[in-house]
């Protein structure tokens, strides 16, 4: 008997950010995979197991999934903000398609979220109101020449950028790089948020300039937006100023 | 003194995929603006007041919203999906910074929601699982070669495209016109999602290729996603098939 995967995304953070749907999905599952912070927003209850694995090894956690299910288990397999960005459905995806047969005929059910960047961008006011891009800065599973590649394209075309994965432990310099990049492209005055932990007590939204923007304001958890050129900031007294990328655009930036 | 206005997502269309953060901010509204049919997705209570205009009238809207805030009213202003992503956000900031001086005092509260291309990409599997750019087609508010300039550029640096407001009764070749153009640049066999009021009961979701997409198939409430060289279909016996963008990539199409 086959049971079935729910591959859930739980929000940025904040509880109420989750949808409904996510939490009747996880209702009803009796096994839980995902990465150990993830899976610490959850309150499990009895019947309902954990297991928690590395944020490296998420072809092995959809793998170890399939087989619950496959043996009849109804499972989920968290992401935090949105589980199809830069999260665990194309992991699960890959583990179906590489597979044994039987994997293909598992019930797959993937359950969207909120993603970082929506949480960020209405924190600061509306800098993803006009066409964007979202971007891994993550090298780990891509040549770092393809990312700069996208880097150009997308701010020379006038893209607002979301990146997701700006730094970690073992990629210190890789926003850096990025921001020396769009200086060659983009305004000095372009508006960069950085936004941490959106709607979390340790919460960190910083809102800069393209010239000002340093990378090492930044951590695993935060995503970072650069706008484009038509991108404003509007000063408020006694209020955060709100950042916006108009609804009607002009031309690229070169 | 002064009230406050609420800009919310309501998600795709499917009412559990609306956050309780959403919900509770439409509880304490006293005033509603938005377009109708998005209206129409809600229960006012007795006290509870309905302003519904056009969907080309985003800005008199803000305007409007941010009037009745500042006669103490508390305003809630919705958009589907994401009020962020082409939706109502862009347009109160907008307003705000055009506006007088007092609507730069109004405590403007932005709540983010799923926006349509991830209840879409879901639906078909992970296509938005690497990086990817998102693209209106309208060209009402910016002249259409800034949308050609942005699909060479995004599609030859290898992102996948979601694109808002494919078509419209104003606007019927735009949506064919950005297929020709992408013919040029990805391979004929790239998948191509059409996902249309997905998780409501009119929903009609397709999955081609780009060789094979027509246009027509499309409408106002269509999102689709075009995807990159590397997005590949997952055929399953008596299960729709998956698409997916690998986690990993290789190199831009050109």
């Amino acid at each position: 008997m086959s049971g079935r995967v729910f591959v859930v995304g739980l929000g940025p953070g904040k509880p109420d950010q989750m949808t409904p749907e996510a939490r009747a999905a996880l209702a009803q599952a009796s096994d839980f995979l995902g990465y150990g912070p993830y899976l610490d927003r959850l309150e499990l209850s009895q019947g309902q197991t954990r297991h928690a694995s590395d944020n490296r090894e998420e072809l092995s956690r959809a793998r170890a999934a399939l087989d619950m299910a496959a043996a009849g288990r109804t499972v989920a397999v968290v992401s935090g903000g949105d589980a199809g960005v830069f999260g665990m459905a194309a992991a699960l995806c890959e583990a179906v398609e590489s597979g044994p047969a039987v994997w293909r005929a598992i019930d797959l059910h993937i359950i969207p979220g909120v993603t970082a960047m929506l949480a960020v961008a209405a924190r600061a006011g509306a800098p993803l109101g006009h066409d964007f891009c979202a971007i891994s800065l993550s090298d780990n599973l891509k040549p770092w020449e393809v990312i700069e590649t996208r880097l150009r394209a997308a701010a020379g075309a006038g893209l607002v950028l979301a990146f997701y994965n700006p730094v970690s432990r073992a990629r210190p310099w890789q926003l850096g790089r990025a921001f020396e990049i769009l200086r060659d492209i983009l305004p000095a005055s372009t508006p960069v948020i950085f936004g941490r932990a959106v709607g979390r007590p340790d919460e960190r939204t910083a809102i800069t300039t393209l010239d000002e923007a340093r990378a090492d304001q930044t951590d695993m958890a935060t995503c970072v937006i650069v706008g484009s050129p038509e991108t404003r900031i509007v000063e408020r007294d006694g209020l955060p100023p709100l950042v916006y990328s108009p609804r009607s655009a002009g031309r690229p930036a070169r």
